[in-house]
């Protein structure tokens, strides 16, 4: 049974305007899922999440029109998330790319993901079916970590816009070959809002580089070799996630 | 300059056999690379790794039958190493997320992958092809992270000879959600060579997890969500790999 409560099932969304009272009602995408797939019928076990921050635990209630509506049992703020929130600055890469920085900063705890067009990024057209896509990724890293806040994802047309719009005086970390390593870093310190910036391919220009030490960046050496931008972006998150783990700790 | 001496372009891999005195010959695969894609002619310059520590310095001193002959103008013992060893131990999933760990664990610099049989396992032959194709992996991003020593990579059928197959007394830390943040770990200790464990998707079994504690595994928590093997994987590295720069650079 404990084995049961500490890895349980994916669960499924359930948008925050379909949640009424104690009752959820999931899309017909959900509620095809959880009925042909998970073969559930009344009284069934499920969970959904919102992406505002709520778990709910619920039974399948009833079914009205192939769509699942379910009773809500119980809720659970902000399960899965961090205490503190974490800003992911990214010079944009290739599509494919930005996707799995998506892939790979959604489980990690990333409240906010910034693509920003920088000097050596990719120049792709952020179409409406690119968005889409990868906002389907996000969620479906969201249910399969079993966060519950969906984190924003932008993408900003210059580093200036992107630097001028970050949250006011959090912590910002670099990703950098020059800087030192985390454990040297001021993380102690590391509370609330942190911003974490990674270049794209090719890194960041001379000039870029100037601009971020100048806006209180703080460069992190991730190590003697070469990573990719989005293993550079789990390898930043991770380091910062176990910051925010041990003071959760602390203070429970 | 600078800029480019940082981010230089992946190396050629070349055999560890074919490589004698100041000469070495690439392959018909990596020449057809360097000659077609990259337009390389006489006096090119090029890298090239052995996959035994050793990254070459080169340029194109002849083509023979449409193979490169390369110069040697230098050598660099251990490019792109980590001063201590990472022995990964990992509860065998299915085959695609075994090379999504395998080409996550490379960059991140782990030494050795033994994927091990466990309990939650998927049953699934390790044929000659599949294989191959784990290794081909294992040697693009050797390439492309800059790394220079190619991890041994092995299928251990249980837990019990995988354990009874690891380096002697070495550091070992196991992720698993019940565990402590890694900072609270006895982590400065870490030295020399390193055992990481992480379960198969939906975890190692109680009787396992038993094994493990007596095995001297110290648990790790990753944090309050769920994680995949190989996002486990990369967490886990990068907390050891941090642990190793920040020794190496106390050391200079």
């Amino acid at each position: 049974v404990a084995r049961e409560a500490r890895r349980p099932d994916t669960p499924f969304w359930v948008d925050p305007a379909d949640v009424r009272g104690n009752r959820l009602h999931l899309s017909a995408e959900e509620s095809h899922h959880l009925l042909k797939v998970h073969r559930a019928a009344r009284e069934t076990a499920f969970e959904a999440v919102d992406g505002e921050g709520t778990l709910y635990r619920c039974v399948v209630e009833a079914v009205a029109d192939r769509a699942v509506i379910g009773r809500i049992e119980g809720r659970v703020r902000d399960a899965g998330e961090l205490t503190g929130s974490i800003h992911l600055l990214v010079g944009t890469p290739d599509p494919a790319a930005a996707e799995a920085v998506v892939t790979r900063a959604v489980p990690l705890g990333a409240t906010a993901i910034d693509f920003v067009r920088t000097a050596r990024s990719e120049p792709w057209q952020v179409t409406g079916v690119r968005l889409a896509r990868v906002s389907r990724l996000a969620r479906a890293a969201l249910k399969q970590s079993r966060r519950t806040r969906l984190p924003a994802i932008s993408f900003t047309p210059s580093l200036e816009s992107a630097l001028a719009g970050l949250p006011g005086g959090p912590q910002r970390f670099l990703a950098d070959p020059s800087g030192s390593p985390w454990s040297e870093s001021p993380s102690s310190g590391v509370s609330g809002c942190v911003v974490l910036a990674v270049g794209p391919p090719g890194g960041f220009t001379m000039d870029e580089m100037e601009h971020l030490r100048r806006e209180s960046f703080t460069l992190i050496s991730l190590g003697p070799n070469r990573l990719t931008t989005e293993d550079a972006v789990g390898a930043l998150l991770t380091l910062c996630r176990q910051v925010f783990l041990a003071q959760s700790r602390a203070r429970h």
